[in-house]
């Protein structure tokens, strides 16, 4: 089987929605409508995208995604990557796809200089909480994570 | 008393190091070394600056500042607003400056057409809390923050 992680181009579009509509039902979370959807492949493919989308191919076929951005620590004085959504389709996992991933952003991460790699995770996902803390990161406890909705 | 939010400019740059080094101080994190600060103020005045600095006048005294960025949500297909940091000098507290902030925060969250405002804040930090959920701001239980240290 051939492996490949690559960043999305404008012909993925239709392949990025159906993805990102399966990790909404996964999460039980509300997926993106129809305008949201036409906004998300504009932004994704603007001239300054205010995320990154890599996906995952095997046998040229689209196995999983991951969306993320740069953030900022200013104790560190170091950009972060945030990793906004990462997804594997179930027929594809068990392939070391999540690991692939999580290599090929840490790489992307090195070359930008950043100090830290960030993101959240439901509390009820063991697996995926497993697989994070089996790479070695750290479940910041002491911070509480709020929100407006405007 | 004559109070400013205003954009924070390089001539500010000495009291955005005292500050930032105050509120590392409060929070019982590292603050920025001595090259961290230089890259800071260096990356806060570049041409395409990865946050902004926000900064409150009381009388022509620098009494507080913001650190904000902006990240998206992929669900929302929008931006969301994002508070790094948030602090006011002891002696300018109970003049309503967190208010202040929060709501010029808002006013240029809306101009970018944001889904929401997001942030971490400590376990501990009661104060903030219950400030922060005064203003109506939700806690997302269900999320875990997990950081791996580059």
């Amino acid at each position: 089987m051939k492996i490949k992680i690559r960043p999305a181009r404008k012909e993925d579009s239709k392949e990025i929605i159906r993805l990102i509509t399966e990790l909404a039902k996964f999460e039980k979370l509300t997926p993106p409508d129809s305008k949201a959807r036409q906004r998300l492949i504009n932004d994704a493919f603007s001239k300054n995208p205010p995320f990154k989308i890599l996906l995952a191919e095997c046998d040229q076929k689209i196995a999983g995604y991951a969306f993320y951005f740069f953030t900022y620590s200013t104790f560190l004085a170091k950009r972060s990557l945030y990793l906004e959504d990462i997804y594997i389709i179930e027929n594809f996992r068990n392939l070391n796809l999540g690991k692939l991933f999580m290599k090929k952003l840490s790489m992307l991460a090195y070359e930008k200089n950043c100090g830290r790699m960030e993101w959240i995770v439901l509390n009820w996902n063991k697996n995926a909480i497993r697989f994070y803390k089996g790479l070695g990161a750290v479940e910041m406890k002491e911070w509480k994570f709020f929100r407006i909705t405007l």
